[in-house]
């Protein structure tokens, strides 16, 4: 969460690489550079939200995950703790990471550091007996009020950079929008775009805030080590490897 | 959800079963009568709100139910849909009852009918793979701002009338607040009051609405037979079995 | 399980093709024929028993089954049998197919039936909280005692007629040898080989018979959908989807 | 596993508390002594063993355990063992135990040690996605052929000491006999007796030894804490909590 490190969804905020030659010059590096991944459970709402903050601009956010075990690693969660049962706690900062990291990836960067959203994101994080796969469940309020149907819109349009490039491992499309009344589900949509795509779902009004949604990523390839090969493709593409060598 | 039938919780709505008289008399009936229980996801939230309501008015909730599959019955929910997999919808009318319901059983009668207490609620059901006690995490908003300490102060010393007459199947406390900051969780808390008490945690501000808890309770024990059995101890101790004989 | 009716693994037993003559004129059938897959838990046991039963003879086996529930379809096995649970029972009929199937796979066709192998098979059936991925703990006993380096040698070495043939479907190899102490697992194992190889693993003596293990094969790959690709393949490549059409 | 030290369940092995006078003068204690549990896993089988042995003599047993993951403790299983997946594996000793703790509870004592009961035991265990409960299949072979009638009247009518004793944690009746075709199950017969019974069912004749069984034991309650409770309501009622002390 350094001001002049980027945190990086290549579909979410590509320009933050601008930070890139900032961190460079003011750390007096001669080669090399930091850029990171969000937390697992942080990546399929801000895919989701990404386009529908481009164009409405996303005011607050009420978010319930589901994590599966596998984003604590090996060992990692205790046999006990999964089975027939919910643990509705992940770690101290899992909760202030929901909000935070979102906020700094849908930020503004300046070239010398990231200006946040100004999204307010209230977090419930569980653990649910699964093996991979993050659900989120989101209620979200906007500035601008989009319709249903604008919103479907504009994820079903959405292009982000990496799919524009034609990325090796960028999914096509992004986002996998699902109509069914009961999609999108761990076991079934984990793995779609290779494990790289966001699955979402389940869009209908919410009465308190605007709308709400389900949103489903995998949290160990997207997660992680895809997530790192999409970061590292992004940058090639953009001739910065050689940049920064 | 007829007007002149009481959705009964005992520690909840037991005046609501002055519509008894009312009901009994505009139907023509010379005996018997309707009281029905709500649906097992309603249940601990209406318990963990109903003595907040009373002191500090609740404006609006964004649930999110994790539900166990004994809540489909037998055979009910096929296996390939709980082994490694969560399914983000339940029934068609589930979320609706989520509204519903809490406002009625939280609602004031006049003895003909009952006038809804108007929270907003916005809920997503989601089925778990675990085999009893729902889990819902909470966000609400309340006209009169509690602290934290006045919520756990609140339910603490909550007395309600089934507690106050010591029924036989009610449990002492009716609330369990637990401490902990990963409780309660279904394996080790559903049983809690022999499955009969709600358990309440993990309080903490929410950034969006006011305050955020979890909450759960034994869908099948406190949802469904227990709560039938509360129900008539309840009448018997207040004389309305013989009434209405 | 009539008698000119070639029940099918193309890697045990495609010489029982042989049948298809003799079923087409005893039947009076101008076209068309019947070839029929086995019970998905007979197959990885017959799999790996296959060339053991070539070089050493099998007498008896003592096998337990812990079957993937979605061996018994959608909706099949209920969820509340499943989590948290086993169900030491399957069908009625599902210990006797273990019995019977596997002798008739590995039994000697005169052209017109089926000699069944003599092997003496009794079987615990029982149905485990897994997806996919029949598991079976295996002991046998054999009229040639081998060593367990023979039985590795034997498993090792085995190229039935599909992976001679280099079938589009067939996998390569056939069967999978596990070293480690702690497989074949259902999750880590159940796609290897597309979902059609079967893997063995934990070969060790066995005090009461000679030897045991522990095999596992997908049951719907390999069990439904990709052993009847793998059937029609071999008849293909025969040539018998022509003599028979 | 020491010669003079008992390895006790109270009802298979009272008598093997005669070890103690020895173990004390031998060892030269003034005050003091040891006696062990079983292995979880070797309980259900060696309770269901121990009255057929003694009348009909056991000769030969094939085992194959499902065992719970409370069985490895807290924090024990990771989840990603468990969740949708068998391990064929336990440890490294734990088919071994079960081959030598069953022999020495069913052997001889003559005072000063155990002289082992001789039957070769060979056994496959597992770990499954369950909490509690270990479920073992068995096969046995017996020197004196007994008929089906013959085991469950032998079952139905064992009445070990400290059923006879009326001990407090003693389950009545010690085994509970399941007369449907899928019985026991862990999450449905494991707290049978206050947790403290072993539940057998699916009895039914071994094409390969003589007959097979299913049987199931709590593993913490039965397997642990309450197994060393019984201990010591044995030692009390016969007067050595006083004689050792």
């Amino acid at each position: 969460m350094d001001r002049d490190v980027p945190l990086l969804i290549p579909e979410v905020n590509p320009e933050h690489l601008d930070l890139l030659a900032h961190q460079h010059s003011s750390r007096g590096w001669e080669q090399g550079f930091i850029v990171t991944n969000p937390n697992c459970t942080s990546i399929p709402m801000t895919m989701a939200l990404a386009p529908l903050q481009a164009r409405f601009g996303v005011e607050a956010v009420i978010a319930t995950s589901m994590q599966a075990v596998s984003g604590a690693g090996y060992p990692g969660v205790p046999s006990l703790d999964a089975i027939d049962n919910i643990v509705p706690y992940v770690a101290e900062s899992e909760e202030i990471k929901m909000n935070d990291e979102p906020n700094k990836m849908l930020g503004t960067s300046n070239g010398q550091q990231v200006k946040p959203a100004g999204i307010t994101i209230s977090a419930h994080c569980n653990r649910v007996p699964v093996s991979d796969g993050h659900l989120v469940t989101v209620s979200a309020r906007f500035r601008n009020k989009p319709s249903l149907d604008d919103i479907v819109e504009t994820w079903r349009t959405w292009q982000p950079v990496p799919q524009q490039l034609n990325l090796p491992t960028a999914p096509q499309p992004a986002l996998v929008i699902r109509d069914e009344p009961n999609r999108p589900q761990p076991r079934l949509d984990r793995d779609a775009g290779g494990g790289m795509a966001t699955s979402v779902g389940r869009l209908r009004p919410c009465e308190v805030l605007d709308v709400r949604f389900v949103c489903l990523a995998h949290n160990t390839i997207r997660g992680a080590a895809g997530g790192s090969v999409l970061n590292a493709e992004l940058m090639y593409a953009q001739g910065m490897l050689d940049t920064f060598k």
